[in-house]
């Protein structure tokens, strides 16, 4: 179908929803008035002792110096870009680029803003009133986080909808928010690493001082990056993939109904696009309700009440899915696609645990693999990685067989619409541990009791294992919005065969299939240079003032978040570049369909080399703390030895390379749907 | 074209060959008589002392044990699939798998049964002669096997052709030769390393006692598994390329012609399938002169004088190419097709050298990084190997677009036999490697004069580089014959069309790119398992026979051999069967277009995984040899301690897993050709 008649069809369909259409930014602010309501309830707790409001003090200037750094180079880049659209495609997308953008910043400082204030509230009411009341402020932080990014992100292609009815406008919207999801993940990811890498070597290593220990220059850097990695990263990432499968459903949507894919009932022609638009307000709800069911008991695994408010929000949106199928559609098709989306996504995360988790036999093989020497250990986290590949991506493939079989394209689209509907609690959920994980430091670093510590390390553990799996959630729905968002592009310009026959699209697979090696290679240096920085900043500063490591001296703790900072964002260019050069170039060079091949090659390496590297990481860290709990001769021993040299590999693995997979492959095929006709236009040589 | 009509095609060309047909398996009995020629020289060869002999009588005897052990297990297998392929293909077909599988077993007996007596030949030669006769004799030792690879492969192919004419059958053939490169260079992998690492943990690391030392029960394993797995499993991987990519060639030629792709001059219609034919042969031949080119001089570096032969090769055959395909074609389409694929062969195996040679920044880099430990080593060599992966693949792409774009399907056929039709020089200088390391092996076990093992180490250490160059040329080869096969499984079904916007095909793709990432982690964790047998069984004899270390007692080297037997036989099993079984179950149960997505998938992460893991293991190894050389610390160093980890985790990437993946991306594509047709007629349930 050609471009304008497809532009034509969608403003006829949103004509048809009438008031309807201002129901869904309306549930989106809905969203984003919770999370102010969540966060004020923060920042009512107690912040405990003057110590502790000092270092959480230094914890919040850091992030947000890393914010106000990261978007001043951000605006440059926006700017720039935002002139490119402009010109090259039309000022209306170069608008909802600009609109996209911003309100992925807006999350993610909120974001940032409230989980650096949870923290040392948290620590507090471990300190006063224990476990229950310590999970529900760190909850509670990190559903501010998870509810701003629905909220705002529903909100924003909801009123653009709204008001304009056009789609094609909306892949601005979804590249403005991949192009900050690129900035907060990478550089996100080379901050937390190089502060986490640097803070260990040289304090707990090289002067055999605890984690956590106030006396360590880079302990609020480290403390900081949690933040900036698993707050602000994670929240961008998922964003980026909450607005990109809506924005591409709905385009899809349109040419479904349009074609005949799916039938919708008489009297409402326009399902298609409402399906769902409904289906994420739906989610939002359901988000909202489930977070009440996240209660601790004292005494019992608050990694339990977690899941009850997972499951809960499941729950709901697949019933609320059934329900608004029955509404819209003749037949089941667009439910199956959704349910089909879900439960993949339901099921990666679960596999991520099993893959990660030292309560399972992948983990403990590592574990008992270090007693022969890191080598040993190093080789048995890789073939746990790799092999934890092996069902994710039949799932990700039956998964997409049952939505295709179901609703062609437009089913894929909703089966990461399913998948994401549930965003606001798992992302609340994901970045409810950095919070937990701050907590500990600060009680470490206030001197607090031991038992606080106890409680902040309990929902700490919880914490590890959230965040493996949101890691696996993280790549499914990538996985699944890049090929929403391929399947936007081919049909944008009409392609209806990017064949494998073709030479062209061969070679486009296998330079595609290239990029995430080369991308996950160039993360990873980058880490290591960074972390190099921090750790000569250190010991300058342990030989040039003696009197910090006596504990008469402070240490200067800005300089190390300064130069985490720097680092991150100057580590982040290249990479960066790749990911919006590789696109424009083959598309513009070697024409639309090599294109296409890129796209599918990168995806298949990125979710492949995402996963295995998530896993190999996780994995590593728990094997390291399975030891630590006294298997395999406890801390200090051989085999503990050998499993942190396979922690520090996994490191930059799973905080770094492998999620950065995720943003490049979806900005890359935004901006090639961005950038779709005129690529389509230049042609290339084999276009 | 419908098969049918393709067959009667082909059959036409053929009768036009005339006598000229007779001469391509002729050129086939001049490379064999070569290689026995060689073989010749090499037992004619003084072997030295009597202790020299005792010890090289030691790994040939292992290496025939080995070699029986498999060929036992095979001549099951071999059966079993030749009743399948006669019921469900045809009888020619399976009569055709046959001679394949016989052909590669000669050649690898061949080749093993004089490499392991050239072994002792060269030390000899080093201790009597000094450096020029040693390395005229392990090269010769080498030659042996390369010639056999050509001589038969041609032989094989030309004779069936010149026979029936038919191209269709001969994909049993090729079947033949992957089943058998599946068990040779699987087995021969795992084989290898589990000694390689169960005699270094336990001598080298446990007692102390130095590489190749007598009194280590499993030295002679060892030694055995260097000609297993670069010998014999080397050999099979690039006898199943180079006849893999004749036969497309013949298929893809037959079609060419006739649809008007290339054309041919008027008195010569046969000039399609004639061309690589004939450009084989020449290969042959030219392969035979250059072996005169390889001519050490004393003081000389005895790397240059390897690379002249392959530089002359490589020229004849260019030069060859030319005549030929103005003599057969209008225009020189075919020509550029075949060059493009000489030149990325050449072009890949020095890019592999710039990565793993010590010589360059990157195994510098490592080197240091090492001083800050193992994890750091770790994270070096694993950044370095998948960033290696960029240019070969970029190369790749370049080289299947010019091949495309000049000759179409053909043309990528034609590359690939352009970049394997100087095989048997290429697997010449490979074999050479082992050779020279295990008469360095022979020279310390049996205690010769210092002067000797520091010629044998010259040699050894250019036959590491070889190793590595030869590493890069298979995996380039592979992917190119694997892309050509690929080409004839499309079309010996008529598929036009293998769509990356069809869900069946992403689906396929997606199981597929996971097959690689399965394969290695299968084959990491057989190396490990089996390793820890070896580890225990030298551990028992240090045990029960104290003698063993003061001296006074043999050791047990019989028992090592069988166990590295045992282990790698039946470690090989399950991810032969993946291998075997995936594209059948694809196939049958999604039908023909996602057998082809899948087929796309693992071409793609399957040459990728092959170079990031041959790469970093070679520049792991290298990183640690330069740091033997004094660097950082030299021996014994903190330095040194890390590189030995990344040396050990990269044993089994680069001389298992990477290297199996060749073997997997080939074999699969085979087996979906040979039962093509089958599979079209079942459909499965997306046909």
């Amino acid at each position: 179908m050609p471009p304008r008649l497809k532009k034509l069809l969608s403003y006829w369909r949103i004509q048809e929803m009438g008031g309807l259409v201002y129901l869904i930014p309306a549930i989106g602010l809905v969203g984003l008035a919770y999370a102010l309501f969540l966060a004020a309830r923060v920042r009512k707790a107690d912040p405990g002792t003057e110590r502790m409001q000092e270092i959480s003090g230094h914890i919040h200037e850091g992030a947000l110096a890393f914010l106000t750094s990261e978007y001043k180079i951000l605006a440059i880049f926006v700017a720039v870009f935002f002139l490119v659209i402009g010109f090259a495609i039309s000022w209306p997308t170069a608008v909802c680029f600009i609109v996209g953008a911003l309100f992925s910043v807006l999350a993610g400082f909120l974001g940032m803003t409230v989980a650096t204030r949870a923290n040392v509230r948290t620590a507090n009411a471990a300190r006063t009133s224990g476990m229950n009341k310590a999970l529900s402020i760190a909850f509670s932080g990190g559903a501010v986080m998870g509810m701003s990014v629905v909220g705002l992100g529903l909100f924003g292609v909801g009123l653009i909808f709204a008001i304009t009815g056009r789609t094609d406008i909306l892949f601005g919207f979804s590249l403005g928010a991949s192009s900050i999801a690129l900035f907060a993940r990478v550089g996100g990811g080379i901050y937390t690493k190089a502060a986490d890498v640097g803070a260990d070597l040289v304090g707990k290593v090289e002067n055999n001082i605890p984690e956590d220990d106030p006396r360590n220059p880079a302990v609020i850097a480290d403390n900081v990056g949690d933040n900036v990695g698993d707050v602000a990263g994670m929240g961008a990432d998922l964003y980026e993939s909450y607005v990109g499968s809506i924005i591409s459903s709905l385009s899809l949507g349109t040419v479904a109904a349009a074609t005949g894919i799916v039938t919708t009932v008489t009297d409402k022609p326009y399902g298609a696009v409402a399906f769902p638009l409904i289906l994420a307000a739906i989610g939002i709800i359901a988000s909202i309700i489930s977070t009440f069911f996240v209660r601790g008991k004292e005494g019992s695994d608050p990694g339990f009440a977690l899941k009850i408010g997972e499951w809960v929000s499941a729950g709901l949106t697949i019933i609320g899915a059934f329900v608004l199928c029955k509404m819209f559609f003749v037949g089941l098709g667009p439910f199956w696609a959704v349910l089909a989306g879900l439960l993949v996504g339901l099921a990666i995360g679960t596999l991520t645990e099993y893959y990660t988790s030292d309560k399972y036999k992948s983990v403990q093989k590592i574990a008992e693999q270090s007693e022969t020497g890191s080598a040993t250990n190093i080789i048995a986290g890789l073939a746990v990685g790799m092999k934890s590949t092996a069902i994710p991506l039949l799932l990700i493939a039956i998964g997409i067989l049952i939505a295709y079989a179901t609703a062609g394209l437009y089913g894929i689209a909703l089966a990461a619409v399913g998948m994401l509907a549930t965003t606001g609690i798992t992302v609340a959920v994901d970045a409810y541990g950095p919070i937990a994980d701050n907590a500990g430091g600060i009680a470490e670093m206030s001197e607090l009791d031991p038992s606080v510590r106890e409680i902040t390390d309990q929902l700490d553990s919880v914490g590890n294992t959230t965040a493996a799996v949101g890691k696996g959630f993280a790549i499914g729905s990538a996985a699944l919005t890049a090929l929403a968002l391929f399947s936007t592009y081919t049909q944008s310009i009409g392609l209806t065969s990017i064949s494998l026959t073709d030479a062209p699209v061969v070679a486009g697979v296998l330079i595609g299939g290239m990029l995430p090696f080369l991308f996950s290679a160039f993360t990873m240096e980058s880490v290591g240079r960074a972390a190099n920085n921090m750790i000569e900043e250190v010991r300058r500063q342990f030989r040039e003032k003696p009197g910090i490591l006596a504990g008469t001296e402070k240490p200067d703790y800005k300089t190390c978040v300064s130069i985490s900072t720097k680092a991150a964002l100057k580590e982040m260019i290249v990479p960066g570049l790749i990911a919006v050069a590789a696109p424009l170039l083959c598309g513009f060079i070697l024409g639309p369909t090599a294109l296409g091949g890129m796209l599918g090659g990168a995806l298949v390496t990125g979710v492949l080399m995402a996963i295995f590297m998530a896993n190999s990481g996780g994995a590593w860290d728990n094997a390291k703390k399975f030891i630590e709990t006294g298997h395999h001769g406890g801390k200090g021993s051989e085999a503990h030895h050998a499993a942190v040299v396979g922690d520090t590999v996994g490191d930059p693995f799973k905080d770094t390379s492998g999620p950065s997979i995720n943003i490049l492959i979806k900005l890359m095929t935004v901006v090639s749907t961005v950038f779709a006709t005129a690529i389509a236009a230049v042609g290339g040589i084999f276009g």
